[in-house]
């Protein structure tokens, strides 16, 4: 994959960001933007909440946005007024999306089509893309830069792949699904939600299948993951940096926000929500329509909204059935 | 933006619809059909509920649809057995959509193409639309007769825009979201749901981004709005004359039904639910999976099905888990 | 439509899944797989529940796929481990899927297109696909092979129709909506999930309209079908083998599961969730956001999660609001 390396020093960033440096050399070069934990030497990362300070100081980062009020030691900071919009701003700086790159062929000359291939008039394959062998393209799908898709992959008509996915051996996708496209990131800066530029990807492990007009987006910086064997039905939405693990059942109108993990054999019914940050154990099974709002041990078995062990939720709603009686036998006295 | 004028007297109108004329001159020339409150001279409007009938006599329409027994002293009617009905017919004689005009080149000849853009191979471009600077289209992306689109645009592959959707400035829409569709309307007559004709449009501020798989339906005569800055997460459904104000975010698979307006900075988190011609006051949130069906004053924060004020939520349902041990305990004695 | 009839004789299907024969000629040809209740003598069938099996005596299968343990009297049966798996594989041999047929023009040349039709630029038709007079293909529509459309149908850019299938006349389809792509089927076997091949069809009737970005699974074996003057809105999503009635409502994001049956004029509201299996009575109406998990008979109208009649869902959640109240006084004494 051909990435232009961008750098900026550490005096580069405060000048642009109108912030002081603490604790770092002014030439110190930064190459690119990290969270806390995955954060290396040439990185930057940020602190927005106080309360992961202990986290700030014990990351690896080369340097960390802050705001001037918290302690982070001798760790080299830059003091921001608003630390998370100066990560949106140096994801931008440090890793640029490049232009497409069309060509007049519908297969880019650069790409790279395996044995077998069946490509349709009118599909599209962007530069460098690697299809391994046997794939099929319907008429009218569209394929980004820089994918790599492995053997025996199928793609019906309009389903579009962003640029950098990442499809393993045997991915069918049903039409009209979208894998990559940007997550839902802003900040507000002065009353405007300011963009955090999505430049992250998809993987998409061996033998998934994805129904159609489903929605998988890339990560902030690094990947979405569809783990081994998961079936995911139509009208599914993944949200940004989500982990599904092996082997999962995402069933139709589906929601799961950001960052959220799912074990293996995890079962979602219909229309389940799950919100973000939060992991749902392996052989967990979620009742259809149902909302998880936190995490879940393994094995667990919910309903409802919000979601509770099903028995519990079960006797709830056949005790709400009850409920108006009661109040009339309570009234009366 | 070409349309031809189409023009009807009430007479023609009294004789295709079986309908006689009252307080009305038969020679009045009727060239648009609009709905009470904007209605003009040379307009026609339609009343379906008698309980509008004050609203109806101050109406300044050329002529009125209205039953026979609604008394409306005396404006200018034409008595008709199904005003709603009559109303779906005449905008499809005043208002009749033009048919597509495709040309044998991706852009269309009498298309106006600002400098900078970048078209891709495959994207298409109908009659008469004007894109503006530095716009980008990917390829697949399909653009109707009579759009305008601003400066700085990126519609990424499979995006289609219905004829004449109006979008600002630097507006990124992503793949195969839809603009413009025909809104979901209606009229039940003996025993089949008769169309109403949609020959409205959307309009889309600067710096608005739309996620993918998003539906944003047309106005029935006018426009559907979605405010400056407003962002729109994957699979948000937006029905036909939904006004939404600036700053909102609106995120994954929510929808709002029709002629529902909000106010700026309205946040609807995932899966909320919208009933049809209600206002949800600035600065309201909606909490995840919610169904608001009622109107709701600025700086709200509901939560539930259907929606109330999150605490009454959260202690109803704390409440609800622990009603299966009450009635227990109530039946002990 | 041209099919490849595919023939095996028992013992063929004996020696493929490792199973014995029991009452059933070995030479015997079975050359389709139904459910129980339709097949014939040239049908294999499978009984993954005893709870069924007087169901499966009964049926004029020439073969039953069954577990060992199960007494099926003598009915000619193939005893195999894992029958649905065994069903699978079965309807994987016995219904090939054909590879999909290109052509280098838009139009495949085997295709019929009636008078009058205009195909757009960009459109593309599959082999032996018939159209009717009268058809508007916008840009970017995709017809797969061996589909039917009757009189004036008009699909707009981005609408895929998957092999086979059928639409009446005057059906409009709006963008990016999939019609015919793979149910949701699978069994798990030795901890995959393996495919239950999708080899029905969806049938659409007359005056159906369709909205933007909807999905229509085929059926499994035989079709899913949408009645005549039904109507469905953005991003619904209809299940392998569910039959709608006629003059049908489907409000935006509802969701029905596999094998449901609609009666005419039901209305489901937005974002309605429908499991499967099950019947809704005509003249129905499911309130906006209901999950409905069990049979309604006709001229129900229920409302929430879980569906009961509406009146009773009113007054439970009026109950529940003061609940916590109640509960304070009751724990005051």
């Amino acid at each position: 994959m051909s990435r232009t390396v961008m750098t900026l020093t550490a005096q580069d960033l405060a000048e642009r960001l109108g912030g002081s440096l603490e604790h770092c050399p002014p030439d110190r070069i930064i190459s690119e933007v990290k969270p806390l934990e995955e954060a290396r030497a040439g990185s930057v990362s940020f602190l927005a909440n106080p309360k992961y300070a202990t986290k700030a100081k014990e990351s690896a980062a080369g340097l960390i946005f802050a705001e001037a009020t918290v302690d982070l030691g001798d760790h080299p900071v830059l003091r921001v007024k608003h630390p998370y919009w100066a990560f949106a701003q140096a994801i931008g700086w440090l890793h640029p999306e490049p232009d497409p790159e069309w060509s007049a062929t519908p297969v880019h000359p650069s790409a790279v089509v395996g044995e077998g291939c069946r490509i349709a008039p009118g599909a599209t394959v962007g530069g460098r893309t690697v299809l391994g062998k046997d794939c099929v393209l319907h008429p009218g799908v569209h394929i980004g830069d820089d994918c790599v898709l492995g053997d025996g992959c199928e793609l019906f008509s309009g389903v579009v792949l962003y640029r950098r996915t990442r499809l393993g051996n045997r991915v069918t996708i049903h039409a009209n699904s979208v894998v990559g496209s940007d997550g839902y990131g802003y900040v507000l800066v002065e009353g405007r939600h300011a963009k955090i530029p999505q430049v992250g990807w998809v993987e998409i492990g061996d033998d998934v299948e994805v129904g159609a007009c489903v929605t998988i987006d890339r990560g902030v910086l690094g990947p979405t993951r569809i783990g081994l064997g998961t079936k995911i039905d139509n009208q599914v939405q993944v949200g940004h940096n989500v982990q599904v693990g092996k082997h999962c059942l995402l069933v139709s109108q589906t929601g799961i926000s950001g960052s959220t993990k799912l074990g293996d054999y995890v079962t979602l019914a219909g229309k389940v929500g799950v919100v973000g940050h939060i992991e749902i154990g392996s052989r967990s099974v979620v009742g259809g329509n149902s909302v998880v709002a936190k995490s879940l041990p393994e094995g667990s078995f919910v309903t409802g909204f919000p979601a509770r062990p099903h028995r519990e939720w079960t006797e709830a709603q056949a005790a709400l059935n009850r409920l108006p009686r009661l109040m009339k036998q309570l009234r009366k006295g």
